[in-house]
């Protein structure tokens, strides 16, 4: 043994924190005028984007604020949205981006529990904000995202009385040469995302450089990006910060086209008009863009690469995504996971199988990312392996340096999210003998509708909060245009008044985001085991 | 301040050493079948491949080497060659891969140097181990590579007082389920490189884990390479470890295609068996494939991704590549740097420009990929940069996580390459108004011949030796074959009796490798500046 090669240390020049803000700096060095960002009618090139967002980031420090610091954004995928993914961590501070369906209990329970300092605010979601405030014990400083491309009924009055900045006024005040600097630990926090988990309460993921950097470069490697990409943002940023996009399409110097709000025949317009080589979507947008009517769609002579994740795609929806000239890469992920860490790579030979059995291929959530170093599918009691046999059902753990540092003050579910060396994802799958995996069922109670995660236990919680409810349980039913929404299974209370279906979906809709409210109830006993435990199971059957 | 983010530790799910090991168990898992490395008549698949290193692995455990423990790898671009690259590392220790054209003197240098405990030779190779071992102090236990593909005259006989062990004994005790582990730091050593450097004795580059780990992720994300490439393997694996190529490929499940000598004739008949998609090689290589006789060029209608790096080739040159279907991308790089670190990445306005002022924009050294940090030209005593006007030399200084750890006992060099934050790299260069780096001159003294490192001080400290000469000074030529040659400039003692050219070079020739002595020497006192020190720069405009 060499001791000499241990006497080696790291200093200045050879050991450089990871961090994806690196990214915008080799981007802007090298491609200074190509286009970063096109917003409508407005575009910026790399360079202006970097000033924009060293600027921004000034402003940030000049307000006091830095390392572990939050900063939360509640704002569509515009460019603010696009330039705080790198302006927040340049000043040191924490992203927290918002779900903009949620409501104003839960948005307040965010600003609260993230310690948020500073909360950026697209014009739109001010009410929101507003009524949030009201709730919230901690006041940050807010600033508005005045978006002149906002719909005119997003575009309510201020109220007077509240002291707001607006995006360009930190713009302007903002310093061009404010020395930015990495992260002094690759493991420090750049990023929060709230999920809704299977508590009622969400909980806080906290990302951290080196995971997000190493994100961005497994993305490349494996889904074969090439340099200089087109990029339509269909991913809500809010949403495991786009899937990471934001930070990888920099690394690749793309120009990204950000997008206020879906809608199938602007979006096949804007995949014409910037001459589109890739986007991510959720399989309902991809439900919509092969539901819309004909007129709307368009079909593309070259490929566009489209990445979705969650449930996988119809074999009928994959038929039409092949007659637009998408090739859709399948993959699997979770907000714990920074976004996907499968994916359904392909094989040479499934070129020879029927279209059908590639439907079928193509759909599995497949085998690892570059930057994912293991996943298994194991016996959750005893943690052994399942065999590769295609039926036998055992839990997905995941290992990597794209597993979340934990949850934001919550020891005891970031404790139950590791166990042995391996973070538990609560999904249940099988491994087929070619190694691809497929997801079975779902150990944790999640629906995900519309490729947002509704947690059954928090609809569960308000169904209880209504005095004739006695039991309820919330299981996943399939919808042709949200993948899955929430289907209530209601036990009244033997002394309560009747009650209407349309009545308690009210109910819910008052007291949660209103995405998340039950779509149907269904009134009766519940089947129990002995133990006295519901059978979702038995439920979920019964929908079928 | 949220001190809650920094509560949240690392564990064994959230947390993995970066090393390239872990490429080949990801590509293994995912392509099983697929082939791995070709070489001559032979195959592999990624499954065998990753069970062959495996078992070397848990062969060079068993005789107890690990962390820190130097393994030794003399030979050709072999399979052999390749599976070290995973094989060493696998087994926790260090791999040293030495230049197949260095001396029994040098290499017996290097053994007892790096602390050699394990010495990996090729049959060819072997009569300069035999005589490097009787000058080493120490006695590494020797593994024979009996390359049945070796050339008659290089299966010499193997002296029976020889304890030696064939790889192929060392695999077939090997064990297949060796429980090979990543490094417990990613900062661990990986890898030893001897460079010529300015000194006369080489100096020993240490990279780790990480570094090469971040090298072949950087070098997917900047030369754009696509899935399951098909490489040719023409940089020697001692190089760089042939510019982390063997790392990167496998990372992307490429076919590697192995290659003992090369010869234009048959790497054109290879480039077409095999379908070729990429290769690498230095400006030499370029040069004897452009100058081959017509009859053994062939044409390709698909591109070929080529990259190369040392000297930009000459535009005539670059010409013939385009004509055989290449696309040339040129790099800059160090040993220190684990090979390239800057490309001549092409920008689309380029396209508008003549043909000559394309090759003038392709030859520069250019931009920094994607791995690496920061790389400015400096004024070398304020570490000021240059101004971006084409005209202003400084030396260029590197800063990223792909600059080595140290050179390996040698304290007092480590200390010269590292300053104010930066790696000196001891080339002087110019920045053009578009970012991209020039190299104009090398400060330290190097003469690059056929894509090797030769110290033109080495080569000095040779003829010094020579009782006949007064004062020596020694300068690239230029060199239609290699590129460039050592010239010496040679002033005899005044007592000294006459001596011829052929002399000298002979005597050179015994004295130290034979490509590295001088084609060429020039009697004749020496230019001199007022201190006495040698005006090089007069003595190579002589030579032009």
């Amino acid at each position: 043994m060499t001791l000499a090669y241990d006497q080696l240390d790291q200093q200045g020049a050879n050991y450089v924190p990871l961090s994806p803000v690196s990214f915008l700096h080799r981007t802007a060095d090298i491609y200074p005028d190509e286009t970063s960002l096109v917003y409508n009618t407005r575009s910026w090139s790399w360079s202006q984007t970097r000033e924009r967002c060293i600027k921004i980031a000034s402003s940030i420090a000049a307000l006091g604020l830095g390392r572990n610091d939050t900063v939360s954004v509640f704002a569509h995928n515009t460019p603010e949205m696009f330039e705080c993914h790198f302006a927040v961590p340049m000043a040191g501070a924490v992203l927290n981006t918002i779900n903009t369906r949620l409501d104003a209990d839960t948005v307040a329970y965010i600003i609260d529990h993230a310690d948020s300092k500073l909360f950026v605010c697209d014009r739109g979601l001010l009410p929101v904000l507003i009524d949030a405030l009201k709730i919230a014990k901690g006041q940050p400083k807010i600033v508005l995202i005045d978006d002149e491309f906002a719909n005119e009924e997003e575009k309510t009055a201020v109220p007077t009385e509240l002291d707001i900045t607006t995006y360009e006024e930190l713009l302007s005040s903002g310093n061009a040469d404010f020395a930015w600097q990495l992260p002094a630990d690759e493991w420090q926090a750049l990023s929060l995302n709230y999920t809704s988990g299977t508590t009622g309460r969400p909980k806080g993921v906290v990302y951290h450089h080196r995971g997000s950097y190493l994100m961005s470069m497994g993305t490349i490697a494996s889904w074969n990006i090439p340099n200089r990409p087109r990029y339509l943002y269909s991913v809500p940023m809010f949403h495991c910060n786009g899937w990471g996009h934001a930070w990888t399409m920099t690394a690749k110097a793309a120009t990204v086209v950000c997008l206020r709000h879906f809608e199938p025949q602007s979006f096949f317009d804007l995949l014409e008009k910037h001459d589109i080589t890739h986007f991510g979507g959720a399989p309902i947008v991809l439900n919509m863009l092969a539901n819309a009517p004909a007129s709307h769609q368009k079909k593309f002579s070259k490929t566009i690469d489209v990445m979705t994740a969650g449930a996988p795609p119809p074999a009928k929806v994959l038929q039409s995504m092949k007659g637009f000239g998408f090739d859709v890469m399948h993959v699997y992920g979770l907000t714990e996971t920074y976004g996907h860490i499968l994916q359904a790579a392909p094989q040479d030979q499934w070129e020879s199988e029927s279209e059908e059995r590639q439907a079928e291929l193509r759909s599995r959530q497949g085998v690892r990312f570059a930057m994912t170093e293991a996943v298994e599918v194991v016996n959750p009691d005893t943690f052994v392996p399942v065999p590769h046999d295609g039926e036998t059902m055992g839990e997905i753990v995941i290992r990597g340096n794209t597993v979340m540092k934990g949850y934001l003050k919550n020891d005891d579910e970031t404790a139950k999210a590791f166990k042995n060396g391996w973070f538990l994802s609560g999904d249940l799958a099988v491994i087929h003998p070619d190694g691809y995996i497929q997801i079975r069922d779902r150990a944790k109670d999640i629906i995900i509708s519309g490729g947002e995660n509704i947690s059954s236990v928090e609809v569960e919680n308000v169904l209880y909060k209504h005095n004739a409810v006695g039991e309820a349980a919330v299981v996943a039913m399939p919808d042709d245009k949200w993948g899955e929404v929430p289907c209530a299974f209601v036990e009244l209370k033997p002394e309560a008044s009747e009650i209407s279906e349309d009545e308690l979906i009210a109910f819910c809709a008052d007291n949660m985001p209103r995405f998340k409210k039950p779509k149907k109830v269904v009134f009766g006993p519940l089947p129990k085991t002995a133990t006295g435990k519901i059978q979702k199971t038995l439920l979920r059957d019964r929908i079928k």
